[in-house]
C-alpha cells in the first residue's frame, strides 16, 4: 500500500488534507522540520513529539556520507536508528551535491562529486539514490534531479530540465524494481506498507519550461509532485510567481511539496496557495544565531533591550519554552554561549511554524 | 524558617535523610547537578525535572559576571529567572576566583581579580559575596573561603585557614543582618522562609589543621559544613583521608557537604561514608566529550565499536535515553558533531549519578 493522500477541506486553491503514510497519519498542509543528519539540531524526538511534528525531513546526502547507508539499514532503517516511529522524508540528495560539493562533474549517468568533509570521490546516479534512500528507509523518498544555478540561460536550462526527466524514468524504474527492500517491511506491522516516490518539477525560472517539466513528470506518474530548484538566489517574487504557475500544473488530488522553503510568511501564502508540504532550516538555523519567530515579527533575543524583558518569547505562543522562559532567560542563554541557548530557541521557532501551519489547518476546516 | 535535616535511617557512617530547604524537599544523600551559569549546560528544566533533581549548584562567580546580580535581583531572583522552583546552592566564588582568575590580589579585606572573560577589575569580600548570594537568592549558600594551592607548605596553610575562619565570622555577620533580603520572600508563600548559609572547613592536606577549622567553623555556627578545599590536584587517596578524617569532626545531627567531588564510585564511597551532598561538572562535561558512565564501566561512545551497536548506553539504567536510543545512535551523533550528542549523553550521565545516590538512600532505608 503506498501512500494516500485525503483532502478534507478547500478554499480556493488552498486545501486541508491527511497524508497517509506507513509510518501514521500527517494533517496537512505540514511544515517538516530538518534533521538533516537523523536530528534536528539540539532538539531530542520526544520534544518533537511533544511538539506534534507527524513528519519530518532527513537528508540523504549527508546520511550518505555519516554514517553510510549500510549502518542505517543495518540498524533497521532510519526510523529505528533514530528512534522515531513517525513519518520520514528523505531528499534525493541533488541539491546538497549541488550545493555543497567541489569538483562536481554532471554526466548522463550521474554525478561524480567530493564529499565536502573529507574530499573523498563519490558517485551518484539516479539509481544509486533510490537504492541509499530504500535503504535509509523514509516513508517518501525524491527523485534524483539535476537543480540549476540562477541565473541561467535558456538552452542550459532546457537540457537540465531534459536530464531531470530522464533521470525521474530511472528512478521510477529502480524503485519499482526494489521498492520492496525497505528495511521495515520486515516489521509484520508494516508488512503490507511501502514506500512512495515523489517527482520533482524543475525548469528554472520559466513558467513554460516549468509548465512542460509538470506535464511530463505527471506522465511518467508519481504519487506525488515537488517543486524543486528554487531559493537557489532568485529574488522573492520571482520564486512566489514560479510557485503558482507551477501549482496551476499539478494533479489537485495528489500531494504538493514545495522544497527548502521558507520564511513563515512564506509557509503561510504558498500553503493558502495549494502547497501541501514545505521543510526548511530556517526555524532551527535562526534559532541557534538567537532570531526567534513572533506573533509580533522576529526579535534578536541577542539584544540588550530584552536583558530584562520578563516577558515570554510571544505573548500569543503556547509553546514549552513561552510558557516556562523569559526573554532575559534566553537572553543570558544566548550571550552566555549556553548550549540551552539553541536548544529552547529552535524548539520555540519550530513551534511557531507548526502553529503557523495549525492555524491555516484551522481555517480551512472552518470555511 | 532556616533550613531543617531530619536523618530517616543510618548505617555506621552512612545516613539517609531530608533536607527541608524554601524550595522543596531533598532526600540526601544527594548528587547535585551544576547549572553553572544558570542552566545545566544542554539540560532543560523540564528534564531536570524529570530526572528527579530536586536541588542543583550554581555559580556565583559567573553569575555574578554574566547577567549580574542586579540583573537576577531584578528578575525575582535565581529561581524565578531560570524558571526552577526546586531547591538551589550558590558556592562563594571563592573556588573560582582561585582556580579561573587572573592577576589575583587577596588581602584580609578580601580578593581582587581579573574577570576570565574581558579582564575587567573586580573586587570579593566576605561581605560582597553574601551580597551577592542573597541577591541571586539560593536556598542554601555558602561562606567565602581561601582555597590554597595543591602542594602548600604548613606555615601558608595555617595562615590561609585563620583567614577563611576570619572571613566565615563576617559573612556570618553580614548574612545575619541581611538575610531578609533575598528576592523570593516577597513572594507570600515563602515569606517564612529563609536562605541557610553554609559554613566550609579548610586546612590544605593537615588532617590536624582540618580538625582545628572544622572545630572553629563550628564554634562560629552554621545550619550545615562543607568541606572545600580538596580536588585540587592532590592524588585521589589523600583526597579520601582527609574526607574521612574530617567527617569525624562534623556534628552527626547537620548536613555535610562535599565540594566538587567527583567520580560516581567516588561519590557512593562518601555518601557512604556520611557525606550528605556533592557536587560535580563531571557528568555533563564528560557527556559533552563523549564518555558515558554506566553499570559497567565508563565506555567512549566515539569508539567504531559503538557504530553498528544496538543496545542502549547501560542496559541497568531506565533513563530517558537508554529506553529509547541505541549506542550506535548516539555515537553518530557524537562522530557527526550534532548538538544532540551532549545533550544526550549529559541526560544519561546525570541519571547515573542520580540513581548512584538513589541506590545508597535505598539500601540505608532498607537497613
Amino acid at each position: 500500500m503506498s501512500i494516500q493522500f485525503q483532502i478534507e477541506a478547500t478554499r480556493g486553491s488552498a486545501r486541508a488534507g491527511n497524508l497517509i503514510t506507513p509510518h501514521g497519519v500527517v494533517e496537512t498542509p505540514v511544515f517538516m522540520p530538518v534533521g538533516t543528519l537523523g536530528s534536528v539540531k539540539g532538539v531530542s524526538q520526544d520534544v518533537l513529539e511533544e511538539l506534534g511534528v507527524e513528519i519530518l525531513l532527513s537528508n540523504t546526502y549527508h546520511l550518505f556520507l555519516r554514517p553510510g547507508v549500510d549502518t542505517v539499514r543495518k540498524m533497521g532503517g532510519l526510523h529505528r536508528f533514530m528512534s522515531w516511529d513517525r513519518a520520514i522524508l528523505t531528499d534525493s540528495g541533488g541539491f546538497q551535491v549541488f550545493s555543497l560539493t567541489e569538483l562536481r562533474k554532471v554526466s548522463e549517468e550521474g554525478v561524480a562529486f567530493r564529499s565536502h568533509l573529507d574530499g573523498s570521490a563519490h558517485f551518484l546516479s539516479p539509481e544509486k539514490a533510490m537504492e541509499i534512500q530504500i535503504g535509509l528507509g523514509a516513508d517518501i523518498i525524491m527523485a534524483f534531479d539535476e537543480c540549476t544555478e540562477y541565473p541561467v540561460d535558456g538552452a542550459r536550462a532546457r537540457d537540465s530540465m531534459e536530464l531531470t526527466l530522464r533521470w525521474a524514468e530511472r528512478c521510477k524504474k529502480y524503485f519499482e524494481e526494489h521498492k520492496n527492500e525497505v528495511p521495515w517491511r520486515r516489521v509484520p506491522t508494516h508488512s503490507a506498507a511501502m514506500q512512495s516516490l515523489f517527482g520533482i518539477v524543475q525548469g528554472g525560472m520559466d513558467p513554460e519550461l516549468r509548465r512542460e517539466s509538470a506535464s511530463r513528470t505527471i506522465d511518467i506518474g508519481f504519487p506525488g509532485y515537488a517543486i524543486g530548484g528554487l531559493s537557489v538566489g532568485e529574488p522573492r517574487d520571482l520564486t512566489a510567481d514560479i510557485v503558482f504557475s507551477t501549482l496551476e500544473h499539478l494533479p489537485s488530488d495528489q500531494p504538493r511539496y514545495l522544497m527548502g522553503v521558507g520564511t513563515p510568511e512564506e509557509i503561510a501564502l504558498y500553503a493558502q496557495a495549494g502547497v501541501d508540504m514545505m521543510d526548511c532550516v530556517l526555524p532551527t538555523r535562526a534559532g541557534r544565531h538567537g532570531l526567534l519567530f513572533t506573533s509580533e515579527g522576529r526579535i534578536n533575543i541577542k539584544k540588550k533591550e530584552y536583558a530584562e524583558d520578563q516577558g515570554p518569547v510571544d505573548p500569543a505562543c503556547g509553546c514549552m519554552v513561552c510558557r516556562r522562559y523569559s526573554r532575559a532567560y534566553l537572553r543570558h542563554l544566548y550571550a552566555s554561549g549556553e548550549p540551552l541557548s539553541a536548544v529552547l530557541n529552535s524548539v520555540h521557532n519550530l513551534a511557531f511554524y507548526l502553529d503557523t501551519m495549525h492555524k491555516v489547518r484551522r481555517d480551512l476546516a472552518l470555511g
